[in-house]
């Protein structure tokens, strides 16, 4: 599998046009011939991939943004996120990216795709960058309820995710918490802290500040996916602001007429954006789920392939199940 | 009293050095001749202060970082921090900044400042600078319990305030959430935004994500002090590293020789600093208390004075008490 696998990519449902999915995915291939493509959706969008040799699963149905779950579980038994899934459930493809809704996404996974045993719910990971490593932050939005045994599920799937993909040796796992110190935050979080202390498996360093995320601190940050979601769209809201400032102020200085200020400034924007939005993925899952994110172009298309072929690669699910 | 007034200035038991204090609130006076300062601290530090005819008022202890809450209420008698909100409970201010701990200036505020009838606890509250307009949110971490009846007094106050320091009419206040529609989100949001909903005296717009924070949707963001701590601190983290990534890209294309270059990062690391760098303020308290960034410098100290200025001169609590 290491050496030649499949991945499935959802081209329907988001708010990225498909053209530069495929795009994107094709890119993604011409550079890595172990890897094969399935796309699922439209006949007539997907005609031009198979020149290429990769498959095309059609269906012409999409996850629409904003649909209810209800309806997504029920109503829409064909469409592409769904097909996609059951590609994967059924050893069709080694792992799936869908630009598709993110809630939609955690339901069908859920139905389609078994647990890891030992964890009750998926969470969503992410990689961001700090100012001298990677860290991992988890649960991104998948989960509201807030219980001490999910938060402890969570940091043993991130640690173990961490050392498979990082790869890096005995994690540092930290809460995400509105002061450092342990008496600070609620019960929960103190709770959380004072059994992760006692678990001789993951390596607990203590609470972290948001503010501190990208210090280096820790390696991965655990929270609730409410708390987890406001970071990683606060995070986003402060790196479009950012765009913005740099934007005005190239241009009310004239610099934007400057070649070398443009590509800095191009190269700023890039590594910006990579904090927010690249791919996420969902773990917990016995398969490997990755989640685009929706408002992407061709490069987050790519880097979201990446992750997919790399925790195929590492085989994330299977150290999840040998972790217990 | 808008014509004349006085703000105190607790110097002591933050990271940012006395001296920078000082320099920042003199700076601030000078263009201010209808202000005038208390300085609280050590008789030493602030003797350079007397020559501007500001007042001293000498104090040599201070609430200093990660002390715990009992010691801080009940040990220190005498701390700056305590000292300035008790000229400020006499009326011998009229505002009081600090750049001291948010927990203890919150804890010490309640003790010596009465709340404004109807409302429960103080609030943090803070103005962010969107791309065309600036918002407002709270709470941002001085309280971590969630009730509707809470989030609604914060409504309130957030609504009361803009209207009297934006000046905005009927501004529009929405909830922080992991969505926008109206299912999304843990209970407690959609029972407040049911609540809410039917308030005439609030304009309320319903729910907002945290990446949209900045696109001028809201004017008045309310959300738990946990979740908008998480909001703030990561926005702040976002920040550091956007500056980082700048210098480092500015230096590896060698435009950190170039003046203009300098000058237009310079102007982008101010901009994006007072997203995340400016005061906040207790709401919900008889009186003006401004809390600094802690690790802040002269403009930020700026900043806060001029905050308390402007709430001093909109009669905020006064506002409070007559909309009720």
């Amino acid at each position: 599998m290491a050496d030649f696998h499949s991945i499935g990519i959802d081209t329907l449902g988001s708010e990225t046009p498909t053209s530069e999915i495929i795009q994107g995915a094709l890119e993604f291939a011409r550079t890595r011939p172990g890897c094969r493509l399935t796309f699922v959706g439209r006949e007539d969008e997907l005609q031009c991939t198979r020149e290429f040799g990769h498959k095309v699963v059609v269906c012409q149905d999409s996850v629409t943004l904003y649909e209810s779950l209800v309806s997504v579980l029920r109503r829409k038994r064909n469409s592409s996120m769904k097909v996609g899934l059951q590609l994967l459930a059924n050893g069709e493809i080694d792992g799936l990216v869908s630009t598709g809704d993110t809630a939609a996404l955690m339901a069908l996974s859920r139905q389609a795709i078994p647990m890891v045993p030992s964890f009750d719910r998926p969470a969503i990971i992410k990689r961001f960058d700090g100012k001298q490593r990677p860290f991992w932050m988890l649960d991104l939005g998948a989960n509201i309820a807030r219980k001490v045994n999910w938060l402890i599920q969570f940091a043993r799937m991130g640690s173990t995710y961490a050392t498979a993909i990082g790869p890096i040796q005995q994690p540092r796992v930290s809460l995400l918490n509105i002061g450092s110190e342990a008496r600070k935050g609620p019960q929960i979080l103190r709770d959380t802290a004072s059994e992760l202390s006692k678990t001789s498996s993951i390596n607990f360093v203590g609470f972290i500040e948001a503010d501190r995320l990208f210090d280096g601190a820790s390696d991965v940050v655990v929270t609730d996916g409410f708390s987890g979601n406001v970071a990683l769209k606060s995070i986003e809201g402060a790196t479009r602001i950012a765009h913005h400032i740099i934007d005005q102020e190239l241009h009310s200085s004239g610099l934007n007429e400057s070649e070398i200020a443009i590509s800095v400034a191009k190269d700023v924007r890039e590594k910006l954006n990579a904090q927010a939005y690249n791919g996420a993925s969902l773990i917990g899952l016995n398969g490997v789920v990755v989640k685009s994110h929706g408002r992407t172009d061709r490069i987050g298309i790519g880097a979201a392939l990446q992750l997919a072929q790399d925790e195929i690669q590492a085989r994330v699910p299977g150290h999840l199940k040998s972790h217990q």
